[in-house]
């Protein structure tokens, strides 16, 4: 079935998109942008000759569709908009490998597949101008904070309403998008996993859980200062020590988790000189999961793991929370044939969470059935301009994931 | 023979110099100002009646003499300049206890005691202007590091050097004040404990075995970013882990070495955002102790925990040193004659090293015999306008340094 599919194409466009879009220092298809806007010109030149109908839905995304036999939707995903200087494969290889899967259902079912498909180009994932990601996605779910997108300015003191209305979107409008879910049965996003864990177990691709719930915190101990000479050390108040004993509790509270995450980012002193213990002593907490009980159960057992350091320290303790979202988990049944086409294709399989957000969590919090593709990166580095997947591996995902699309479509139509 | 010593009178005066020099925020006698100037001019008139000769010398200390049968001299130290929003007894108790002192043994003597008594007030034993301790007494001992000295600027960008000339002092014979010593036999101090070791003890007063010597230096973990969602837990290079592994090591290290202290005072981490894994870690570490031996062996097992916890963390560490000082330890028999006269005052006295550096750290480097004597602190707090201590506890310091004055003529003599 796979007949016309040509992987090697979707590398060759891919590099045409980063000669066209990308500079010395990277990828520059910030969203909004003018380079966004020559990217999606070009993207679009790459559907000329399908018979597909595109348009632009209220939140700027840009949907291309296929009509089928029936009007139930198999939706494929992806966003052509990069960081600034990133990388040549993140969240255009996703997009680009739709493009191929396209061709090739319009090819073998001679333009009119058993389903409708459709391929979106979301919006603005990055969210590197205005620092709030996956805005045409929420938008599109519903879950979008009005109130705070209002709000968002950019460094230039742009605000994001003005932002949209000069690439002509009218932000009190954008939830129009979701009428675009309609029909919609299924969602398929590709994407670099973005972290080692593939890479570790020498695996091209992986099938995708689900997305981690998020718990984000801020953690404030406060003692006291006193002179590092004069002061014995039974007598300190010393905030940086209660603070320093999270942080290999915070690996056991991972570890007790299953295959949580935990991490301390940042660490800041106050008054912060040589000669005084620390009198405030602020961290950030960053607790992931895909299990919403196990993630509050992570949480729960931080806060009282900072409780006893604090009375041991005799000190006290304060948390502020930073930002939450819920553990999006995936469809089974589209882990499943995820999970087999990655087995025809390479013969090797695994199946494992997302710690990065995408545009697939707010679809599957949408109610849409979901599932990711995860091919390989190099270095488990992206949004930087050395994010790389060897060629070989780029070839196989799209052949997976072409198979997957056609399962998927089988599914959809049962 | 304590007859006309008059501890109250001393109490009276203090008060009396914090109005002349003080505000609602503090003490403001920083070194070469006119406010300073003006306090030593008040101070000198206390002076007047007394058969003295004062002159200032060649770094701007000023001696005040009072010959006796011998040449050799009991010397008396202190400082009457403060940091900015100082308190009301940090260094000015020393003098003022000496000018009572001098009264006391002026009138027991007819104005002849058995050996001279010489009562210093050292320039800038604060540094709060140029950042750089114990001028005036260092110039004095000889340690002054005359190339680096030349080279302080204040915050206005004034010149050390510059400074000095506005007070008719000539930076590059600032050494000359060595000579003072020549016939130097002893030197006492008082001072404020400016810690809670007193206090905890519900004791008035303590005699001093020594200033610490301080091994100074910042430690740096050199770990990989890495994104907090995407990185399992067990393959992080995590600076922030191996840094705060520190904290508790270093109470333990400072347990092991018995009466040593150790202090991690700042703690920033790159790139310090909440979804990265710390790259960077940079910590300071500030080591006290009496013991040289000791000293040197809690920087080695630092260093050694530091690697280790490096190891163990998969990353690198680096040590940069920031500073040091040998410890100075007291004269054996003037610390006993100190305790002594403690004992005899108010029944109890206990033995401790000074955490703080102190002027009679560098006359104690320049060979001349030793010691000082501390009154308990309220709070454990100093260079701060709540700096204070119980009138009685002054009562008692002004009277037990009285008798640890006679004693120490006595032993000059022999």
């Amino acid at each position: 079935m796979n007949a016309s599919l040509d992987p090697k194409r979707t590398i060759a466009e891919l590099k045409e998109l980063r000669a066209l879009t990308g500079d010395e220092n990277g990828a520059q298809r910030v969203a909004f942008t003018s380079t966004w806007v020559k990217a999606r010109e070009w993207y679009q030149k790459r559907l000329e000759g399908l018979p597909v109908e595109i348009h632009r839905d209220a939140a700027g995304n840009l949907w291309t569709t296929l009509r089928g036999a029936s009007e139930k939707c198999l939706l494929i995903g992806g966003h052509i908009d990069s960081v600034p200087n990133g990388g040549w494969l993140d969240g255009c290889l996703n997009v680009m490998a739709g493009v191929e899967i396209l061709r090739r259902i319009n090819a073998q079912y001679g333009g009119k597949p058993p389903v409708t498909v459709r391929l979106v180009d979301w919006a603005d994932e990055e969210g590197a101008r205005f620092g709030k990601s996956l805005f045409g996605s929420s938008a599109c779910s519903g879950n979008l904070d009005m109130h705070e997108a209002r709000g968002l300015v950019d460094k230039q003191g742009i605000k994001l309403p003005d932002a949209l209305k000069n690439v002509g979107i009218d932000f009190e409008r954008v939830k129009d998008s979701g009428k675009e879910l309609k029909n919609a049965a299924a969602y398929l996003e590709l994407h670099i996993e973005q972290g080692p864990v593939l890479l570790d177990l020498n695996l091209p691709l992986g099938a995708v859980l689900g997305t981690f719930g998020v718990e984000r915190h801020a953690i404030t101990f406060h003692g006291q200062a006193a002179h590092s000479g004069s002061t014995p050390m039974n007598r300190r108040k010393d905030a940086f020590l209660a603070a320093a004993k999270m942080s290999p509790e915070i690996y056991k509270i991972a570890e007790r988790s299953g295959n949580g995450v935990c991490t301390i980012g940042s660490c800041t002193t106050k008054p912060g000189i040589v000669t005084s213990v620390v009198e405030e002593c602020r961290i950030t907490l960053d607790q992931r999961h895909l299990d919403a009980a196990k993630l509050a159960r992570m949480l729960h057992e931080a806060k009282s793991a900072s409780e006893q350091f604090a009375k041991e320290g005799n000190v006290r303790v304060s948390w502020e929370r930073l930002w939450q979202i819920a553990p999006r988990p995936f469809n089974d049944e589209l882990i499943s044939m995820c999970d087999e086409s990655i087995l025809e294709t390479c013969g090797q399989s695994h199946c494992f969470p997302s710690g990065p957000l995408h545009d697939a969590a707010e679809v599957a919090a949408a109610g849409v059935p979901t599932v990711m593709m995860f091919v390989q990166s190099l270095h488990g580095i992206s949004h930087n301009k050395i994010e790389d997947t060897k060629e070989e591996h780029l070839e196989l995902c799209v052949t997976a994931f072409d198979k997957l699309a056609e399962k998927a479509m089988g599914w959809i139509r049962r």
